[in-house]
């Protein structure tokens, strides 16, 4: 079993650095001293961060008879989150030290420092007085209105908007108990202490579904979920066995929740959650009609019941399995021989995550023959998928540059290409794999059903 | 030259209640009695924009060199916004009614009604006292931080992220002028009066671009970005005789502005905005530049010069549309014969951005080799696009359920199909035109070639 304390602070450094270096991830307001817990993603990590959500929805809407898409507005009706406990009761318990002012999560004293005395943690010092703890709400609330009367918050989660939808989405298909609604969407926590890069921060993105079913079928889905999410993991490039199946044990689950399991992954920071699978029961749609007074009950036609459904809810978090995914693929490889040490960076996604497919290099950018014909590649590829094209420098430092961002295949059109060598070699290219640096020659006609389908 | 004042407000009225009915669109918080100016997609709502990103996405950013993606923050920092010139100058100029206490626009009270008397409209009316205008911020703001000590607005915009991490994105690709980044994301504004469906709301999508270039070129940039947008709604079925250019003249622009140019579009209710495409010279990294402090200017490697860029803006809201995509998309179509009324709804979508490409349909649902068949082309389609199988009711009520979403293509499995009429239909599916209701006859092996070339 791994050690949760067990943590490599200078491999993050390095993830983090290449990262900022080639446009993953930046900090947002950084022209401004910066903007604590938010993140901008650059153009690498958009289109990770894209892949990522599209296979999600692919995988979860698209391929599946039973769930149903949805994207609900962020500002949320304080009412919808009355009902759902979140103004009354979504709050961490802090305490202010008194002699730094500071405030600190009252449950995970021992990870905070003094800010006045270093040296010392306010909970392991007998200097530092603490107050009480203090529940203190976690949501962001925004007034608007011709006067500014109205409260609204930003919502805390995707899934209320599913719940106060669910009736809407069932009058309007025709679709059966079980079911799904997934949503993808923006999120907003004021955590305290956001930290972890982009692990834990103020607005972060939510892969989430609750998944409708008759009562007596939860226990049972909920280990469907757990299992088909596992294997949604490993198919982007996460294994197995870096993963870590959390049973939440009583007390530690809400307090409506039959089943919880959390999957975490082992981060350099420790290892740390990327979902919970939790079977809620019918608490969420019982609290919903009560609070608007409208009923939420399901009509089964063949037994003629009138019930609430009981709810699973897998719930991923986009950023924190983005950083899972560059995590994972970082890798420096050493290559050097004969006492020459030479390291290679390389970044080994999945090729249907990375975030560009193919680089596509005319050997020499001088030969007019070679880029037209790379321009052509170019111009057939780039409807279907991401590609880069490159004619700077020599090739090895252009395959290279693509290792870093994990471009799993490079074309190069060389002088073969032309027929210059033999007629057999004529209009094929060069493909580099980015794991194994080893190389194949591929007809040109060929190229994209070969290349669509390794990287979709 | 179209009339803005020509409206029809009950073609409007058939769209709404379209959009409710099959699941388009949801007034967000409907459940507690609706939240003025939100709202909710729907599952094919949701799918229809999504195409509409995709594709943008795909145009903008995929299938160019010149233009990166990016993915920031909505939560930013004050000074960005003061800088920006959006704390000191995004307002409203307003009055207030002193009869009834409403608060409107100064500069469009024409269109309003006194709460209190709404048979006369505050600006008509000697009988409303108003008060002097006064500007009213637009920007919708929250507080964090442990204390709440921290302001942050959620952002009017998403153009401001771009412009401050411009530095950091050219910095980190080997790119040179001109070269564009592109961003969609959610942008808020506390509009006043929040109206026409979805069209002005207080949470939007927006699709920006902000292009980059040496000075001299920013005249002649904007006309091509002009024209290039003007193509992109073409292709995604706006025709270009429903769209008007507005060359906004001297004193309607920005003041930083030297053209501007509005894509305006006949919805039911009137022509409006869809896109605005503004060259904003150097003023926004010039405030930038100054406001953080930090130099912001380029450095162009071939003649040694140092210089600010100009900008190029193509900004277009993606909400507004989607509802232009379904507003043109929206026909009843009179089929009946002989005196007898019969009226077809069928949403004419252009097939990449119809939210199902294919419908499926056994003949019988009760046979089971033609529901194996199904279920077969189904699973080979479905990795490639959006399907829906559907076994309910009479093929032709199942052909009307799906030309009402706008469905381009639907599948029949039949007798034939099983070669029970000839050997030559064995392994062979109807194929029906939603437009057309043409049927035509194709080799179930090459359906999906045949359909990836018409839906993407």
């Amino acid at each position: 079993m791994a050690n949760k304390d067990v943590t490599d602070p200078v491999r993050m450094e390095k993830i983090v650095s290449l990262c900022k270096r080639r446009g993953f991830i930046f900090q947002a307001g950084e022209l401004y001293g910066g903007l604590n817990g938010c993140w901008d993603y650059g153009p690498l990590g958009t289109e990770l961060k894209r892949n990522l959500k599209d296979y999600w929805w692919r995988k979860t809407v698209q391929e599946r008879d039973d769930v149903l898409g949805m994207d609900g507005a962020i500002l949320t009706m304080e009412q919808v989150l009355v009902s759902s406990g979140h103004v009354g009761g979504f709050s961490d318990p802090m305490v202010d030290c008194k002699t730094c002012k500071g405030r600190f999560r009252a449950d995970s004293l021992e990870t905070y420092e003094c800010k006045e005395k270093p040296s010392v943690r306010p909970g392991g010092s007998p200097k530092c007085e603490l107050t009480e703890p203090r529940d203190f709400n976690l949501m962001l609330q925004t007034n608007f209105g011709a006067t500014g009367e109205q409260i609204a918050y930003l919502r805390p989660e995707t899934a209320q908007s599913i719940f106060c939808q669910y009736k809407n989405v069932l009058d309007s298909n025709r679709i059966k108990l079980p079911f799904g609604i997934a949503q993808v969407g923006k999120s907003f926590r004021n955590e305290i202490n956001p930290r972890n890069y982009i692990f834990r921060s103020r607005e972060f993105e939510q892969m989430e579904i609750e998944y409708f079913c008759r009562p007596e079928d939860g226990m049972r889905l909920t280990e469907e979920w757990l299992e088909t999410r596992l294997c949604f993991y490993q198919d982007i490039g996460i294994p197995r066995e870096k993963l870590h199946i959390l049973d939440v044990p009583d007390g530690d689950r809400a307090f409506y929740s039959r089943k919880t399991y959390d999957i975490e992954y082992e981060f350099p920071f420790g290892i740390q959650e990327l979902e919970g699978v939790a079977y809620r029961t019918d608490y969420d749609l019982g609290v919903h009609q009560k609070g608007a007074g409208k009923p939420l009950e399901y009509f089964d036609e063949e037994t003629k019941e009138k019930f609430l459904p009981h709810v699973v809810e897998p719930s991923a978090g986009c950023d924190r399995t983005v950083l899972a995914l560059i995590c994972e693929a970082f890798d420096e490889e050493e290559l050097g021989t004969e006492g020459k040490s030479d390291v290679r960076t390389v970044m080994r996604f999945v090729p249907k995550m990375a975030p560009v497919k193919v680089g596509i290099f005319p050997l020499m950018k001088k030969n007019e023959e070679q880029v037209r014909i790379s321009r052509e590649i170019q111009h057939t590829l780039r409807p279907w998928m991401n590609v880069f094209y490159d004619d700077g420098g020599a090739v090895g430092r252009r395959y290279r540059r693509q290792d870093e961002i994990g471009t799993p295949f490079c074309v190069t059109i060389d002088f073969e290409t032309l027929g210059e060598s033999s007629d057999d070699l004529k209009n094929t290219v060069t493909v580099r794999h980015r794991d194994s640096m080893e190389q194949e020659r591929l007809p040109i006609a060929g190229l994209l059903p070969w290349l669509l389908e390794r990287v979709r």
